[in-house]
């Protein structure tokens, strides 16, 4: 893992984006986005060796922190504005949460999606109430159309993070965590369009100028990396935190993340599912895998936060089940609790019992038997074997393979990692 | 499913467990277990028509109630009582909640589990610090084998539910729910020995005298439903909600409860699995089993709390993630989000690219594909193809058997469930 200082310590931010917008904000967002809990996890604090505190933003109505900047905008429209209806380009987080308050506040609402997006996705936002446009192989062919409804229906484009609005509106998570946890010694933060992290600086540097915020970013796409460096970001492939897969930082929250935000974290794909799974298996909770970005920097940094107060914006849980599924038990395999052994043999009667049994002495539980007559690989009078079975730890697997090899039974360990990568 | 009125409203709780014990709890509690959160749920309300407010004990640091009774336990052992270190058998939430205050407190534990426990838990424990014991192949069998050793090591048994202290540390939580919100009509808790729902009813009952406690088991092991009618309860059988699995309900319990307890519903196995399903997708938290078992109850009797403001305890979130990943690939099944289409065509080249681009047109996403030319209920000069797809919703399942066979392919769908059962 990589980590890029910011090239220079820069102008301050733009009057736009001040502490007393972000508590003007809060004043608005009180009793309607939810205060939600930022509690100590001592099970994440023992696996990173940093002490974390979890702001549980996942918890939200719509399950991510856009509602606080969609409501903060939605709210500052004029009645012309709000009778015209607003229109919004997303396929996620902030589709769900326009959709969600522009219903609560009698808005009507246009979400332009992907034409590929996940059914859930849609599902979830026409849930709420709005009327989903599917347009556009790519963003940018969504990008036009969405154009084209809102100047052909007069609607106003709610922009996904680069609007002081929006920005304001999460700032309000900075206020809430120093005031659950002021002893917080600095703030990891996911970085999409850098709404979120703008937001949170600014209000957290307010109260507690000695605070350190980090960003992290998906390796994938490290679009606020490279234009901190001044570089061309290469951003690009697939991701599990697609809430953060924006090729492009925005303009109003360049320059806020430039002057206020330490150094910017980039997260590969391992870690990330890493992270997804320890916040479900040690942590009980749901994390997208933008969500889980922030535990991810600190899996792969832990020196960085050895021993520091670590508040994590857990900024958002509305991950494909099937993915969540996948994960888990791709974790257990990682984690060498779920092996695979296989063998061939010839193709005799009693083979299959004897290597079972070698295995149920030795204590492994057997998940799947694959059994392969077939392939051309195998000489016409063997059979292969393939049992997927799982075990307590790396100790026992050993046993387990050992077990069968003295039953006279030939064995190949074929998936089985050892420590993470 | 049924309900059941306690057979007659008894006596009033013995002195032992009165709302004093329990605020004397929640005092030396102060600071050590979590004041978890007691949150509005939007999305669950929706699902159920009740007001539903979730408190979080799946945050605690071993992710389960239980802490709060064997810590109020743990903290009134004479100093002798402490020398002599404690056991406990269990193979679940209390094993951990043990082996973790006792640690902390500097005690010595051993926790006696049966022989199959599953490794997950084995690990957690050990790793808390305290010897774990596997013996027997029953729980008789645990229990004598604890016994030997209690004896033989001058340890004290922590019982898991009948036991004054453990029944107070629990009732902590019904202060806690009505201190964050007191509008609640009624809370629902599962009911294993009976301590969490026999404490909660004590102090909830002794803020707001007209609040109702509804009770929660599972089908499969009726026990305090039972024995509240005077009955033998059948217990038995394989439920996910293991840690409500208890054939007998507690001495010390078992009065408290008749004398405060409205009614105990049972929950079947496919409404626990969806309760799981539910907090997992729609609120973003993991449960366990007998943690999902509070929503399940409302899922299986929404009329009996529409419109009310109803309290869940979510009590625990230690569920194996293996068998979390398979009920949230399960419940899209049942769901009818995850289909399969079978049938049996003539051997020919170019059909399986003639079924799955007719899947394709119609917009499913096809996850699976299994030929099969081996099996005797076949003709020899057929071949079974099975597509396992996943559609947006029934009427899109419909589109696209519809479009399979106006491309010429008669087609089964054999797994697909209207409704929930």
């Amino acid at each position: 893992m990589e980590a890029a200082a910011p090239s220079s310590a820069t102008a301050a931010p733009p009057p736009a984006i001040t502490a007393e917008a972000i508590r003007e904000a809060a004043r608005r967002l009180d009793g309607v986005a939810l205060k939600t809990p930022c509690l100590a996890a001592p099970r994440l604090s023992q696996l990173t060796g940093a002490n974390i505190f979890v702001k549980y933003e996942n918890l939200q109505p719509t399950a991510s922190f856009k509602e606080r900047g969609a409501y903060n905008k939605l709210t500052s429209l004029t009645e012309a504005e709000r009778r015209g209806g607003v229109i919004a380009m997303s396929a996620g987080n902030h589709a769900q949460a326009v959709a969600y308050h522009a219903a609560q506040l009698g808005i009507s609402a246009v979400i332009v999606m992907p034409e590929r997006t996940p059914f859930v996705k849609v599902n979830a936002t026409e849930g709420y109430g709005a009327r989903v446009v599917l347009a556009g192989e790519t963003i940018a062919e969504s990008a036009e159309a969405c154009a084209e409804i809102a100047a052909a229906e007069g609607r106003l484009l709610i922009h996904p993070y680069d609007d002081p609005r929006i920005v304001a509106g999460q700032g309000t998570i900075g206020f809430e965590m120093l005031e659950a946890v002021p002893e917080l010694d600095v703030i990891v933060v996911p970085i999409g369009g850098g709404g979120l992290i703008a937001g949170i600086a600014t209000a957290a540097k307010a109260i507690k100028p000695e605070i350190r915020i980090v960003g992290v970013e998906a390796k994938l796409f490290p679009s606020c990396y490279a234009a901190l460096r001044g570089e061309p970001g290469r951003c690009g492939g697939s991701t599990i935190a697609e809430g953060i897969a924006v090729k492009t930082i925005g303009k109003v929250t360049l320059p806020i993340i430039a002057a206020l935000v330490e150094r910017v974290i980039l997260v590969d794909e391992p870690t990330l599912e890493w992270a997804v799974n320890a916040y479900l298996t040690l942590q009980k909770t749901m994390a997208e895998g933008a969500g889980a970005a922030g535990l991810a920097a600190l899996l792969a940094e832990p020196d960085l936060f050895r021993g520091l107060n670590v508040g994590l914006v857990l900024c958002g849980g509305n991950i494909d089940p099937r993915i969540a599924a996948s994960i888990m038990v791709r974790e257990l395999t990682r984690a060498g609790r779920i092996i695979a052994i296989e063998s061939d043999y010839p193709d005799e009667p009693g083979l299959l019992a004897r290597i079972t049994s070698a295995v149920g002495r030795a204590g492994g539980n057997i998940l799947e038997v694959t059994h392969n007559r077939l392939t051309l690989t195998h000489l016409a009078r063997e059979t292969s074997i393939r049992l997927t079975i799982e075990t307590r730890d790396d100790a026992h697997t050993q046993r387990i393979v050992e077990a069968v090899r003295a039953a006279g039974l030939p064995v190949r360990l074929t998936e089985h990692v050892d420590g993470r990568f």
